[in-house]
């Protein structure tokens, strides 16, 4: 029984809480689907990235996942994890074709008022409600992000655990994990909605996944590596190189991520016609962040270690790209390289972390390079919002903010004329990492430990003694 | 002597056969000319698909036939293949810039009345009536489909037949074959307008090209293969694992051909304007359909040999794209993912039937892939098309269609308030799939037998015995 | 002290000098930056393309040069290079947003009238009059040619020199070479003026990077390996076949590029609204000549060494589209397959040139692929170019040119009922090809000189005698 949290009711009070465009030409819809398409080249870029920097018997397995990734994340998401995350857009957005999608539940009374909706329940498998052009568009929107959210642990776990458990595990994330994250933030949920409610600046903002996508899938992989416990031998093996051919494919890969993530920034038909922002501003931000830690992540393994490491040099430029994806249609292009450059710098130290201080089994990096440069964007967002872009966002300051008209997302470095947005929007922004970190370790330690039990039973009544793998 | 069939005069009565929008705006060209660009990644996907799946001293070769292919068709399509195709374009559609094409010849006497078309034969080099933008446009938006059938036999005929032979072969595609049979579905020919003549359905549809391009290619390499006779050695070979860097780039290729898809689907000018389509639908289908078949051949793969094939799990992806192209607008997203299993399935079960009752040479598994996905898709659409989309296709129903008002194309699982369009749009359906067939096997045959017969006879004055390869 | 040269003065009077559009609805600027992303792929083709034809062990560093190069162009760009380049564009171009980078700098008196800038100076880092949305996009839709331009001679010289002379000659290039050459020809320098001052034909005309790209990446390159002396030992090393994988990957890199041209040619925001061009025979032009120079070159390997030749079919895609990119608005496709077949003859006998007769390094082919084919393109607009478009560009003949109104852009074979632009449109094309040639090589040629005399001076101390690498 979901008692008193359904906010079908209460329609008309939560229009305009997001700033959505009324009306959509449907050319403007295309080239969001042929961005979205571009976008593809994310998961296909991080499939890459991850076998290029394996050994060569875990480089096929680990592509293997990142195929298998891309077919279960597109199902899981579409039987389920859509209608969690947009079940109740349409009580948000005004964009036509979503007014079916109106059923948000929320585990806080009416009294509470709106905006605390922690889950959609509509539009399972694209039916009842889901079945218009537009919701079409935003669930394909979505694929690319699903996708990689998925394939994150599995890349970082293959040969780790059976492949039967990782194939569930990614299915669970696209189904519920994501799904659930998503509504928080960019579905209507309670996160959004921090500004409204709690009055923590904009709410908690993410433009293109560094939280929803890379915190989560870090966060994910680092649970599923705890849940799996330890392992101590072959510590040395890292340092070895990979053999000649799996580096160019890590480079491929990392200059494939680039250009889907100039599709991704703007795949969204969410904020196909939002006027507050530049979109031109996006893409140099991208790429400026992502040339940033490149270049930091080079010079770094070139001065400790004498030469240069391929393998660092292409997550740096993932890492980049990570980094700016919270922020990239708020902040000055000169901050993106400042964003990409401590992403750059934050990625050796984090792998350095994991690696030899913790003793963490995590080949491909995925605590680093997804956990630390999500966490590290939503951050800097808080810090280098500079208030020129995003009036009205999440429903706040649509006519002025802090007092000045025209004032849109804001953080401590704010353009001369502007307001500091400093301290409330770090609230918010730390509000959703925390969110984020807490469901998504919590849900990926008990589903691998859980199976870890399971499967560890069933071997018992062999007479061996139970082994691991 | 052409007697009787152009069709010059009899302009204004054909007008309108096709449901093409009379204005364009250059903005929406500008996509199309876009999403074209990113089509050319499905022959670059079946490239390195294909040379994934081969031996090592078959995989460059095969890669050399890929890119060359990609010039000869070209080069075929500009000088012959597009005046046979689109030569009589005008008579159907009244984009502007196409008008100067309207010849196009018919076998029956013009008793027979108008859309019994069987050639185009103007636009020569993109000459005459075919050097306007918009000829330009159409022109380019068939570059990647003609490339890929053209490489679809060339792929696993390679090493089977001299090079020459090869390159003649792709050029014949490219310049006639394709070209003859695109005339029929697309250019105005008579398949197109089985519904107006012969009342079936909307005539014959193939929204994509899993008949234009996979079936013929499917058909057209089975007629090299048999033309150049069964070889009975190395039969135990296809089980190996094929050496650890070619695996990664079978991946690379189908996630590359996922992308160009979505690029293929946006990148015709005739549907640009066509109001009657959803966009996002047909991009969600494309990736639901490659989801559903990902899955099922990865999974049958994996009950009936215990592992992970990754050459099954990278094909299976390519044959749902292959098999959703035809319905793709028609069709709701849950009978997508039904489509894509079913492909899923059949090939698996295709390439066993090929690869070992009847024990034909197809490394690159062209005639499960392209040729049995391609025929199911034409047949699915049949089936699946529910009727909301797609009023007027092929003149076909503008206004209404079975009686009901806005019914568009139907097949038998129709969406509530439709007529069922079955079994007359399956008697389409099956009368293009004959079509098709029956001239890209006969004309392959034929070629491949003629230089086969040809080569052997001027090979014969050295003393040797004649001898295959 | 920059004496009398400030053109800040003369706005008005240049005003209209380029065609610009004076409104630009953010749709098209959407489907620019899109096509800007897709334009990533040349570098990355680029990169794959120069490994695959490398020997196995600089494979490797040559790809990371690949990697690195982009981070470096970017930053080294977004610093200088832009200043540097567009810092006067707003005195030519009225689209929204440039109106801040006014100040360009002119060697010669005020009295020699407007149109001799030689040097922008205005928007380092994208402050001061580059922070608006349109010069955001023109910053943006330069990165994928100023990393093509500065990975050129790296993926060439790499292992010659030291990584830190080539990382520091990469930002010369991004940050200094490219931008000069840039201000003359795009950002409205003296080599755009050369119609208006001198009157040969339009101005030295370059649409898409045949000079500023590639001739200068080659010409780079050479006065690089002049710079650092001659190597007589293993000649023979070239015509050994690399090892299997790497051929699949310079295929992948070829095909790669032909995508990443279709976006490039309309990545430009200045281009957007350009109603005298046909944007469909662009992209047909840029396929036709990667066609035809691919089917010369692949099949002159053929017949003088027997067997297909993949690098050289793979080069012979790329030179195709460099020797088009200059010419590809202005010429009908049937010359576009006449300029790509002399560009696919030209690079086998450049190749044997250098290596043979010359006897230079150059592993990557930069000379004969980049320098010649982009000179070839230079020249080959002025005989092909043939009055159908491009009227007003470079401010000449908006009403008329030559007598004949709407007559665009004119060479030797000009269409009928026009007038013929030659030979003076040649000689804007060859001042622009000697400009661009004599910069390139001196500062290339200088900067490696330099930094091998003093790295040599530094290791004298040591008591060895200098040796070289």
């Amino acid at each position: 029984m979901l008692k008193s949290g359904l906010l079908t009711t209460v329609v008309i009070a939560s229009l305009g809480s997001l700033t959505f465009a009324t009306s959509l030409p449907e050319t403007d819809l295309v080239w969001s689907l042929l961005a979205g398409g571009l976008a593809f080249l994310i998961p296909a870029g991080f499939t890459l990235l991850a076998s290029g920097g394996m050994s060569e018997e875990k480089a096929v397995p680990t592509a293997m996942m990142g195929l298998a990734a891309t077919g279960l994340a597109l199902a899981g998401y579409l039987a389920c994890g859509f209608a969690l995350q947009f079940g109740g857009i349409g009580l948000v957005s005004d964009l036509p074709g979503l007014g079916g999608l109106i059923w948000e539940w929320s585990p806080l009374d009416a009294t509470w008022g709106t905006g605390w909706g922690a889950l959609g329940l509509k539009g399972f498998f694209l039916q009842e409600g889901a079945d218009t052009p537009m919701a079409y568009a935003l669930f394909f929107s979505q694929l690319p992000l699903v996708v990689t959210a998925s394939l994150i642990p599995l890349l970082t776990l293959t040969k780790r655990a059976k492949a039967f458990v990782l194939v569930l595990g990614a299915l669970l994330i696209a189904a519920v994990v994501y799904p659930i994250v998503g509504n928080w933030a960019w579905g209507g949920g309670w996160l959004a909605n921090l500004g409204l409610n709690l009055e923590l600046g904009h709410g908690f903002i993410d433009f293109a996944g560094s939280g929803m996508v890379h915190l989560l899938g870090g966060v994910t992989a680092l649970g599923g590596i705890l849940a799996l416990g330890l392992r101590s031998e072959n510590r040395q093996e890292p340092a070895k190189m990979p053999p000649v051919h799996l580096p160019l494919l890590a480079i491929l890969g990392a200059l494939l991520l680039l250009i889907g993530w100039l599709g991704l920034v703007f795949s969204s038909p969410l904020y196909v016609s939002n006027e507050g922002l530049s979109r031109a501003l996006i893409a140099v931000n991208v790429v400026t962040a992502a040339s940033g830690s490149l270049l930091v992540a080079m010079l770094y393994a070139w001065f400790t270690t004498g030469g240069a490491d391929v393998l660092m040099a292409a997550r740096g430029l993932a890492a980049g790209l990570i980094a700016i994806s919270a922020a990239c249609p708020f902040v000055p292009p000169w901050t993106a390289l400042v964003i990409g450059a401590v992403a750059g710098l934050l990625l050796p130290l984090g792998i350095y972390l994991v690696e030899y201080l913790l003793r963490l089994d995590d080949p491909a990096a995925a605590i680093a390079t997804h956990g630390l440069s999500g966490m590290w964007g939503l951050l800097a967002l808080a810090i280098f919002a500079d208030g020129r872009y995003g009036a009205g966002w999440n429903g706040i300051g649509a006519e002025e903010y802090l007092g000045i008209a025209g004032q849109g997302v804001s953080g401590y470095l704010v353009a001369s004329g502007f307001q500091l947005g400093f301290p409330n929007q770090l609230f918010a922004q730390l509000t959703g990492i925390a969110a984020i970190t807490i469901v998504a370790f919590a849900l990926a330690w008990l589903f691998f430990k859980a199976l870890d039990v399971l499967i560890k039973a069933m071997t018992k009544p062999a007479l061996n003694p139970p082994t691991d793998g």
